[in-house]
């Protein structure tokens, strides 16, 4: 199964990817690696999930935030490579999490982004490596930002 | 027009390239790409631009420091490979803007640095992946520290 | 000398590397590179080393947590590819400090971890890029977390 027809099983529709809100692009493929700017959980022309965690959102509010940033990254990657199925391993995500100093579960947020992509691209392809960190604030308030590495299929 | 080309137009002058701080060295090139170590504000041998984002500077401001962080890493980049006219893309970087708890335009800070890149290396080769974030400090309270990723011409 | 005889004469044992505390591998390996996740420090079993610097922690302190990390990477690196003489060079950490907003020395905390890994893997191999920042909290509220990039052997 592509992982397009995956997302479909899972009832997931890719938005047109958000525009770069800056003097920069959404992902950059060299040498068989992509590498895939930082998202925000943008939904139908504007960025929701905003505020911190441990203050304004709960650890499940955090994962479905993080789910819709990686989302947003598969949008962006289909828009650079065209077909998802060039993926062939997600290598490595930063996992950015808007949080007040005594917040201490950011690793739990960050499997909302982690479930989705091993889901999207299964066992195989889906296991990654990857750093969840809090910090004290991010672009527009958002509460998950997240950059990744993926491994393309060279053809 | 080669990058040194372009700078010299530009009326800016590449440095020698900051001392490592400590143990570690300014970048490392292998298998075609340059990881560039994080690099601050620094001039004529001392850190500039101390201070959080949201509190003891504007926008405005870190843009600049965020552009002298960026001409640092060119002077590096120049120590290590010679040439900025090897580097063939601009692939990736990682902005982290020191910031108040509340600041949440590190995106416009960051703008300081992808314009001097891309005004350097041009359209087709400067524009890159990016992920702009907020931290609460940074070493020797520098507002804006850069790490980045670029693809090298290998010779 | 291979790594693992190093360690042995520095006094180190590698412990079985820490498991993922969530949906993630602790490394993925590709095209010559080796993606190495965020880890902590992680000992017989429980995180240690926890709170942040500028209040529970003093640097020397941040500095062996810094080196336990290290310790841990290179378990999960030997797990993962089999022997550590398989890397050819560290290439890049990115080493996040647990921080209050007014610590500003992640540099000279961050050294515990590049100054063992200079001196396992030798000066040749071991200098490598990094960057060094304060975040203000993270998992579990350990002190230190570092995340790497690594270059192999292609076999």
């Amino acid at each position: 199964m592509t992982p397009e027809a995956r997302l479909a099983q899972l009832g997931l529709q890719l938005e047109p990817p958000a525009p770069a809100v800056a003097r920069y692009v959404g992902a950059v493929a060299i040498g068989g690696l992509l590498f895939v700017s930082g998202h925000g959980p943008f939904r139908a022309g504007d960025f929701v999930f905003k505020g911190k965690l441990g203050r304004d959102l709960d650890v499940e509010t955090g994962q479905q935030a993080a789910r819709l940033v990686a989302l947003n990254m598969l949008s962006t990657i289909k828009a650079t490579i065209g077909e998802l199925d060039r993926v062939k391993r997600v290598v490595k995500l930063l996992i950015l999490v808007n949080s007040m100093p005594d917040f201490t579960e950011q690793h739990r947020v960050a499997n909302g982004a982690s479930e989705l992509l091993i889901d999207v691209f299964g066992q195989e392809r889906g296991p990654h490596a990857r750093s969840a960190i809090g910090v004290p604030t991010l672009p527009f308030g958002i509460a998950v930002e997240i950059e990744g590495v993926f491994a393309l299929d060279v053809r």
